[in-house]
């Protein structure tokens, strides 16, 4: 693949078109785009206006420089110099027909020229071409520019060629052993597909509820694990064989009207389960749970970062707890107790150093909602922002560890707060020690200034009922 | 609800039994088990240590003090004290029913007895009992302690009650309208099930391709959205109507065994269309797409830190960025490059200050695998534990932005090691600095200790090129 051009052609620039174009380019390769619409260049630089705002931020480093688009004005100026052209135009099988020909006069002899079918089958697709190995199905997902999964179907040593090439621009080719129609994810999906649109249509459920038993369940399970990994797992430790012959009865029950389905036989069962044991089998079933188990907490914790789904309803449930605890009126201000979650943890099998600067900051947070300046303040347009922390770490913690965080004020005058945490575990051995000196800001300005009157009153009250010295004499 | 006993029976203490009992106890509630079998003590224990390990990771506030588990000897002794029952026996009506008698005999009039069954119809289950009303379906989903969805099937009032106390127990209740054999999800994943099953028996795909294409494809759009949300955005602003207009016609087409399929009347469309506006009409399809792609980065970057699945594909993809990153030779040493992620933004807009402390701590990282303490040194028992950092906030940073971390050294010295890390924005204006002292430890006995030869000559090196003064005098 050496020699080949970093150059892709794009022929159709629709929301498909569009995320493969942002896919090569933000991965360093040029993109020659045909689309005849006028419209075409707003449209694919708003797909590329959100691909370069997402697809960046799922690296920790940074990605290569992006290559060069170019809007070509016929196919032949597209194709001439691509090693990969993806066709996506209108999914009409005369269209892909007349396109395939006009890419085929012009572009190089070993190009490689996928199509983002989501129904036809190579064999439809190249059976007016005279190179017909050359195309091959490349199905993509929306937003093609994050879901990773590619499907592959064709000749085999194209799709060789063309693993290597998705593998670069970091996404995740599988190969389809056969073709058929709708290659393998849209089977699945029109399968679920009809059976919703009878749902509907029954009054069984709204859009809404089907969409939220989805979400809330095993939409979670299946972004991390698909469906046959989360049987092994139900099955248990008496595995795939036991649980689908369990689970065959079932196959015949009239819970649906869709209801063609293969013979259980002992063969379709020995098929199955070894295959799963050749997927799965280098974890036990206890493995498995675990890994599930943080990959759900993981999961749920990210969509609690965006109030979204499974984690608005763990905000929610954050909210309820919170305000059930008893308020604080003892010598110490407890601003924090919680356990350290599976996503917190680092290479060295403890709790990373940054996530102590998240529970110092959340322990702030409790302190500036304290005294007052809480959702509604912040709304207003005045918040306080940290300047300056300084953090001694004593003691290592490890997920699972409940712990907790006492709060004294070192210095709380106009603008300026100045904190100190201890970070204490459940039998009261400090772990870490965390000053931290904030400064009120106006959120507008961004500049600090002095917080209004009434958050001064707390404030000063905060400080004269949790005053501490500064033993560190720091920061 | 408030007079009623925080009290919850159980019956039957398999993964589904034992996932109840584990959701009520963490939420505080006491729990009376009844399973006859003598196995059940250790496979309740199971899940409850899974379950405890997991479920308070999610929140961050301490949960509830845990309730108490108290194994009965009867359905009468674990029943007449409890406000809910929960029937998790075996997929059997003449077992099912039995369970209702004796439950019924003994338990409050006004008890809720819900059944974990996945396929029977509330109106099969309570056939035989005299208050019918109090047996509802309230099907959960595995693992129970963590997937938050419960089906409910039945009494529109008992149903209601059912739902305040799930709520409680941080759970998320959906009503089904009208009984059907397998409720919801299970008429969905029979689908999936059925057409998979399919696949596999044509040699189209392994169980793993398709579980592949599931979980790097469309089981990630799914922890988020459902099917209809995500093809509301796949129909852009022309709405749900236009989309499933288009999508129509493959209904009829032949890429499914499984062909009995609503007709798409008039009437059919308006509901779905008016069902989807109600559910998702607040936004519009760019706030949807940039809604869904922030979930979708938050999801993967979560899965990273499992090193799982996509999550898995973006490490890889990490470690092949930096490798093709041209060797640091210059004057200053570049530790970090990248842009900031949409989970790393906290309430006031800008980059959390906890993240601060992992780019730090990233920073540090690299500077310890280039002197050599790589994964094999870190596998043989040696590391770098941070003691100290002390870090100045000097300018905000958002969502999307660009910055890299320069690093110099302070101190190199035997187990020693002091860095001065400056963070910049694209531009070269520093936006925080950052003193860190690390110490260099034995990992088996977590106490300090000197590194190895080959890495105290690479720290001279790092030390005579890359050295700086202490200009803040700190830390």
């Amino acid at each position: 693949m050496s020699n080949q051009t970093k150059i892709a052609a794009i022929i159709g620039g629709g929301v498909i078109g569009g995320g493969w174009v942002a896919r090569f380019l933000l991965a360093g390769w040029d993109v020659n785009l045909f689309d005849p619409d006028p419209e075409a260049p707003r449209k694919v630089g708003e797909v590329l206006d959100h691909a370069r705002r997402s697809l960046p931020a799922l690296y920790d480093v940074k990605l290569p420089d992006e290559g060069q688009l170019t809007f070509a004005s016929s196919i032949k100026e597209a194709v001439s110099d691509a090693s990969w052209i993806q066709e996506s135009v209108p999914e009409r099988l005369d269209i892909k027909h007349w396109t395939f020909a006009e890419i085929q006069a012009h572009c190089a002899q070993d190009a490689l020229i996928g199509s983002s079918t989501s129904g036809f089958k190579p064999s439809e697709l190249s059976s007016e071409s005279e190179n017909k190995s050359a195309i091959f199905v490349a199905h993509p997902f929306n937003p093609v520019y994050l879901v990773p999964v590619v499907e592959l179907v064709g000749d085999a040593d194209t799709l060789d060629r063309a693993s290597d090439i998705l593998d670069q621009i970091l996404m995740k080719p599988i190969k389809v052993k056969k073709e058929i129609d709708a290659h393998v994810a849209d089977r699945l999906l029109e399968a679920v597909w009809r059976e919703a649109l009878w749902l509907v249509n029954d009054d069984i459920a709204t859009t809404e509820e089907i969409d939220d038993i989805i979400r809330y369940g095993f939409g979670l399970r299946w972004a991390q694990m698909g469906l046959f990994e989360t049987y092994r797992i139900a099955g248990g430790e008496a595995g795939m064989a036991h649980f689908i012959e369990q689970f065959g009865p079932c196959l015949k029950w009239p819970w649906t009207k869709l209801m063609d389905v293969p013979d259980l036989t002992d063969e379709l069962v020995d098929k199955i389960a070894s295959q799963s044991d050749k997927q799965s089998g280098k974890h036990s079933i206890r493995a498995l749970e675990q890994i599930r188990d943080n990959n759900l907490v993981a999961m749920m914790r990210a969509l609690k970062t965006q109030n979204w789904g499974a984690g608005a309803l763990l905000n929610y449930a954050d909210k309820q707890l919170k305000s059930a605890i008893p308020s604080n009126a003892g010598e110490q201000l407890e601003t924090v107790r919680r356990v350290v979650p599976v996503d917190w943890t680092d290479y060295n099998g403890h709790m990373n150093e940054g996530r102590y600067g998240q529970v110092f900051s959340d322990a702030a947070d409790f302190i500036i909602e304290f005294i007052g300046a809480d959702e509604d303040y912040i709304k207003s347009g005045l918040s306080y922002f940290t300047a300056e922390t300084n953090t001694n770490f004593l003691q290592e913690c490890h997920a699972g560890d409940e712990f907790y965080v006492q709060t004294g004020v070192l210095l709380a005058e106009g603008k300026k707060l100045k904190l100190l945490h201890e970070m204490k575990s459940a039998d009261g051995e400090t772990l870490a020690t965390c000053t931290q000196f904030l400064l009120h800001v106006d959120l507008n300005t961004r500049k600090s200034c002095p917080p209004e009157a009434h958050i001064l009153k707390n404030l000063e009250a905060l400080r004269s009922n949790y005053a501490v010295a500064d033993e560190q004499g720091e920061a």
